[in-house]
């Protein structure tokens, strides 16, 4: 068959500053993803990508060629209006795991297709998977039957959607050409938007532990996702949130799933409590549903939610989770005010204990991570705990600790350390 | 082995503005050549460096690597010195044929090592095998016998010179990367290095039917290159010459020989006479043989040079040379003055009338090509003979008709056509 263009032309295109048509956008990812468009092409158009950028309806094409080099789920027909959350991916990040069956308690359906763990993040599957019995894959049909009756799901995203964000994503990371906002943007929403939800939440993490380092970039990438989302008709809205710092008390697989239960059970740490309740609110207003998540954390509901969904996967939610074999504890140096705790730091930490991979075929530990004993503003005692990391392997705790230098500041009590909320800023269409 | 960078590093450094360290580009250059570093790796690379650029040093570090990744030859020990010319390729440039055996029969030593054509400007082999019975390939033994005994050759290059250059080349030709100056000045002098010239003159065209299309690009590209020549102790001068229109009145594969060889009999149009005794007295000065070429030409010392070194590679300089099967005729359209006759035009029909290849592995036809009856300047009659197209396949004149319309101007006799001199500029270290 002959092909409608060149690639080397598409190529150069984008490579002298010019735009691409939408012609060129659709033909280059079908191509791509059918492999007329050779690897070594794409990765060269991406470099140009990041170097030249695209305008806002560049990336709009671009989006809607990846949803369509797949299938696209709908939703519509759901007794539930569905509503979905996505994370940039942070240290700490459990949130989706209190939030999902929160929402669905309130009313609400949330197809939450998600991925495993790649470097000093955490996957929301990985963590899923710590829970004894819990199976991440599930059939279509069955995927329907459990948003209908328990509102929740958590499970992997099928080969099906958008094909081609799959291949690139894989292109991206190995030629230095992950760092660019269109190609991010249109990675995160041509995989929601296939995958039907009427609503989308975006959760933008900024900071030393997030993908966008500064509050600036954050906001761009935010403001395209919202567009792109309001382009494909499915109404989103973004919230900025502080990722300086890890989220939680809790770093790891199993440690993560404990204090994900806690909140559900109306606890936990107030910063996750916080995010929780306000991207929870963002999700029902969506939705349309007039609650107060507030109640359905403190009445039980968003727990009996979490028993079901965990149950409708084969998971035991009665069942002790697993725990590390060793642990090792990390005292405070000094008495004062713990200043910065950083979340690279600490994520790279949790990692290197094995609680992340390091190759998407490597296996990880549902015990390991890191637990977090005080955060940036507390009051600390000289020689009391700070930090206790946790693995199946203690010859990791050395590699873990060297990770950890330089990683906090104590101040004298009485100076004022620079403390951040978790919500720095909303955008909206 | 483990390996000492990583090349999601060293893209990332080139993708953000910065310099390769001299062990990055080392490595880089070293790690693509054995296929660690990966094809979608280095065009992102590539891509990277064309829009980010790279400092003089890098580029000289570049070169070195390349030259490095192969065999290097020598011919300091044979008797004559050695002096070789480059050209960046043009419409009807066959100066190659007579220069090198005219600066033999002065007295210098003149490695040719060439390649073939791709696109619209055609290959010096291309057109030597068009002398019956001449072959392109010689091995090393050989071809110091014929720079000792005639002191020109003219032959394929072997694939132990800058393998990792001909591994560049091809992928910088599938990903929309040729035309960064870097890359183009590395390719082009680590082959030239690599094979062993004691001095080296560029013919570094400027205009349609060159790859450099203005004058700033092409000053760019001869400072480069005659800055690495330096660097390599290889003294090295630049000439930059007029491509807005074909070189000669014939461009075709045995049409430019025999305008060649008419050139090496005294005769032959007075822009390829000019370009030849201009580059012959440069690389005579680089090779320090004080002579004149004009008298070589005149004597019949350089025709006996031509003769001797196709008879070294079996070609029979006696033998008629292959003429096309058909011709057609364009008229001039009016009469006046040609005010222009367009390089790039001329090429494309002459390379779609079968004097040149698409694709690496396609075969040439050695009679095919166009012959030019009045060059910019000329005074026509209306209805006279302009250009002939020869080929043996007449199906192909409508495309290369085609690739003529308004390729040439004729302006009314006493208005001044803008005329350009072959030789532009002189670039010298």
């Amino acid at each position: 068959m002959s092909e409608a263009f060149d690639a080397v032309d598409v190529i150069r295109t984008k490579r002298d500053g010019g735009r691409l048509s939408d012609e060129q956008v659709d033909w280059v990812v079908d191509a791509y993803t059918r492999g007329v468009v050779a690897d070594e092409q794409m990765s060269a158009l991406a470099m140009a990508i990041l170097l030249r950028g695209m305008d806002r309806a560049e990336i709009s094409r671009w989006t809607t060629a990846m949803i369509a080099s797949g299938e696209r789920m709908d939703f519509t027909d759901l007794p539930r209006p569905s509503v979905d959350k996505h994370s940039t991916g942070g240290v700490g990040d459990k949130i989706t795991l209190p939030l999902a069956p929160l929402v669905a308690a309130c009313g609400a359906a949330v197809p939450q297709l998600s991925g495993r763990g790649l470097g000093h993040t955490g996957g929301t599957l990985d963590k899923l998977e710590s829970v004894p019995g819990w199976q991440a894959s599930l059939d279509n049909d069955r995927m329907r039957q459990v948003l209908t009756d328990v509102g929740a799901v958590i499970c992997a995203a099928g080969s099906g959607l958008a094909p081609a964000d799959r291949k690139l994503y894989a292109l991206r990371d190995v030629t230095g050409t992950v760092e660019a906002i269109p190609l991010i943007a249109s990675s995160i929403m041509s995989k929601k938007i296939a995958e039907g939800t009427g609503g989308l939440v975006l959760d933008v993490k900024v900071g030393s532990g997030a993908f966008m380092k500064s509050l600036d970039d954050a906001r761009e990438l935010a403001e395209t996702m919202v567009g792109l989302g309001a382009d494909a008709s499915v109404p989103t809205v973004a919230l900025l949130t502080d990722m300086s710092t890890p989220l939680g008390l809790t770093v790891g697989n199993a440690l993560e799933v404990r204090e994900s239960v806690e909140v559900l059970a109306g606890g936990g740490p107030q910063d996750v409590v916080d995010l929780t309740l306000a991207l929870a609110r963002e999700m029902l207003a969506l939705a349309g549903i007039d609650a107060d998540p507030a109640d359905a954390l403190r009445d039980g509901r968003a727990m009996d939610s979490w028993r079901a969904m965990v149950a409708a996967q084969g998971g035991d939610p009665d069942a002790p989770l697993p725990t590390a074999r060793e642990t090792h504890t990390v005292l405070a140096p000094a008495e004062g005010v713990l200043a910065r705790l950083d979340a690279l730091a600490v994520g790279v930490a949790s990692w290197r204990l094995g609680a992340g991979r390091a190759r998407k075929e490597d296996p990880v530990q549902a015990g390991a991570g890191v637990e977090v004993h005080a955060k940036p503003g507390a009051v600390l005692r000289g020689g009391e705990p700070l930090l206790t990391l946790h693995t199946d392997t203690p010859e990791r705790f050395e590699r873990a600790l060297a990770a950890l230098e330089g990683a906090y500041d104590v101040i004298p009590e009485g100076d004022r350390p620079d403390l951040r909320p978790v919500v720095l800023e909303r955008v909206a269409g």
